[in-house]
């Protein structure tokens, strides 16, 4: 048997979770929302969109858009995003350590 | 911003959890899986059925049935199960107390 779970921030809905963060950490490594959607196969319009709704209920601006120039333009995260991300993670390894703790407490394995 | 979260234990699939304990709950506090799967809304025969996959996942047996009689039978909850749901409700505490901290840590209240 095996402990499983899923943790996620609400606020008037779902706000951050595993597949937001996901997002935000392919935009991190490619310096762009095109790639990193891609990289999710998810369409553009659907990461831009999520973006938006992530934007409005953590109520941060999570990219510094760049149009046009030589490279055709990018996506950057925020500062903001950047420290938000961080948090997440910290609190994501807390508390999946805190988790299976508890739960080895209570099903030992035999 | 709040935290959600969901739990589950698995074992070659979804073994039990918040719906599952639901269940249980009900059948002990009326003592029919009839009645039992009627507060729940659901089917007798899905709520047999869940039992089923329950009982092979878990490896315990979860219902003493009584059939027929002067009340017509009815079902009451093995002390096997009756131990797991303990245990459950014991985890499902700690762990919810545990999150909620660590949640309040990263996530302070402004």
């Amino acid at each position: 048997m095996n402990l499983r779970f899923k943790i996620w921030l609400d606020c008037d809905g779902k706000a951050f979770g595993e597949g937001p963060y996901e997002l935000l950490k392919r935009i991190e490594t490619t310096g762009s929302l095109h790639r990193g959607a891609a990289e999710m196969k998810m369409s553009y319009r659907k990461a831009w969109l999520l973006l938006q709704t992530m934007e409005k209920r953590l109520g941060i601006s999570l990219l510094d858009r760049k149009v046009g120039g030589v490279s055709g333009g990018g996506s950057t995260l925020t500062e903001e995003a950047r420290l938000f991300m961080r948090r997440y993670e910290a609190f994501r390894q807390e508390s999946q350590k805190a988790l299976l703790r508890i739960y080895d407490k209570h099903f030992p394995p035999e």
